[in-house]
């Protein structure tokens, strides 16, 4: 069974000396936010900084000044930020990502980018850019052209790994799967101690889990199925240093780094992406809203014939 | 603009002993088996070994004992081989490869390989695999379980070349391009002495070229665009030595080869490709059809950072 683990993501930073999504959204607002891409709110946890919503398709986490939505599968994230820009004055929002990756299965999308682009100029002006070749892994970005103040600014880091090893796929695919077993396969403890945790087990195969502390955040969102296994991982803690471990547990065919206003990226990858993985891809560019995107692709060089994969017709 | 360069691929190999491709076809019914997939034909040369096609979506050549067929952008090439089919006795096919390669635009085709493979399966005993990973560059396969004779098993290369230079793409969507300046850029007198040549130039972009010497042929297709280029080369001449001339004309960030049949093809590539190109997926079988397959996808590690590709919306 495929799964299209790749995400689209949206970001929305608002002016919150006016409103706070935090305080002046229920829940029902963001359960409603969701169901407009045909995904649902599993369960949330919050704090004082931060709520995070664990969604079936995903993860939704909204501070006082932004939220940011991950969907995947055949959902329709587009329709999520036309919802909110409904509810909101036009005036309220500062900046807008909109973001997707590069999918397994494009044609069983019900759109593309360039129409999910064209939807949002409906309502913003916005521009749109592709940071990777077509041939390969890439991210397709919109980003308003108005640019973010330096408070709105926030770094964050996505690790997108592809083709786990057999091993892992096989430890996430096993049945009767727990969460603890996959806390414990991901050794949450190592990198995340005093997270608050929120994480589910999907039926035939999935794992998603949101983590905050404060306003930090981390979530992880794994489709384990051998031949089309896909990890994503995303934060705002400096991602750098936990590579190594990272890709220690997952050992991943190739991989991709997706980082926003990140500092020192190229001399941070550079320490500590691990032999053998060599980057073929390596596109950067602050945007004219501010913020700087990093992007880079990793593969494993092999020279070890393997078999095709037998596909059902 | 644009364009799917990225082919399909039929090959069905008859029982010739009861038929010939060759002389018991005629032009009128080639033609109306390329107009069953979207494409046309738009010139021809042969000797008496083989006819070749050029196609308005690339081309087709035939044999006494078997034809190839190769078509772009969004055709359906299965609606070719479901009229070929219709044509002939059902025990005078032998064999049948088709093959789809990973397509830039996935969602704007009209079928996905599995698609295609189930309307196959309706005439054939066949089975399909994938060369490659999903999440990096592939080939689908679909084959008849029937194991054809040593006659029948011919040796044919593949060479896909993505994103070449940006010189080779400048050169090649220049103003006024001719066949001549192709043919000079490509150094086909190099490695195409005592051939004969048909191409084309087309508008606004793109190079289609077919050469034949008895019952040898070679097909260049180019897609040169900067940001979506693609260039792939067919042959059953033995590709591996040209491959330093050819990577060095077209010098392409990524490139994959497919050989069928081909002797010796590990101690090839580690012979002939020249640094700093390396394999990061290979993958062989022996089909069930008696066929041997090698693929192996090459890329250029690279630090250097480039910017995004701005898009229009």
């Amino acid at each position: 069974m495929f799964f299209e683990g790749s995400e689209k993501k949206a970001t929305i930073t608002i002016d919150n000396t006016r409103l706070s999504l935090l305080n002046d959204f229920d829940d029902d607002f963001w359960h409603l936010l969701v169901e407009q891409c045909q995904a649902k709110v599993l369960s949330k946890i919050s704090n004082q900084d931060c709520t995070a919503y664990l969604l079936s398709e995903s993860s939704l986490f909204v501070w006082h000044d932004r939220f940011v939505i991950l969907t995947c599968g055949t959902t329709s994230l587009v329709n999520a930020i036309e919802f909110f820009v409904s509810k909101v004055e036009s005036n309220i929002i500062l900046g807008l990502i909109f973001q997707r990756k590069n999918e397994f299965f494009a044609h069983a999308q019900p759109s593309c980018f360039n129409d999910d682009a064209k939807i949002l100029q409906q309502y913003f002006d916005g521009q749109a850019c592709r940071f990777g070749s077509l041939n390969s892994h890439h991210n397709y970005l919109y980003h308003l052209n108005k640019p973010l103040t330096s408070t709105h600014i926030n770094p964050s880091y996505e690790l997108l790994s592809y083709q786990i090893s057999r091993e892992a796929s096989a430890i996430l695919c096993q049945p009767n799967l727990t969460t603890d077993l996959v806390r414990e396969f991901l050794r949450l403890d190592q990198f995340l101690p005093n997270f608050s945790y929120d994480d589910f087990v999907f039926e035939p195969y999935g794992y998603s889990l949101n983590a905050i502390a404060g306003q930090d955040y981390l979530t992880i969102h794994i489709t384990p199925q051998e031949h089309s296994s896909y990890v994503s991982i995303e934060t705002n803690l400096n991602l750098m240093p936990l590579l190594p471990l990272l890709l220690d547990i997952l050992a991943p065919s190739s991989f991709d780094l997706i980082a926003f206003n990140a500092p020192e990226f190229s001399a941070l990858t550079a320490h500590y992406i691990p032999a053998p993985y060599l980057s073929h891809q390596v596109v950067a560019s602050t945007l004219s809203c501010n913020e700087h995107v990093d992007f880079a692709s990793f593969i494993k060089p092999t020279q070890q014939p393997i078999a095709p994969n037998a596909l059902k017709i």
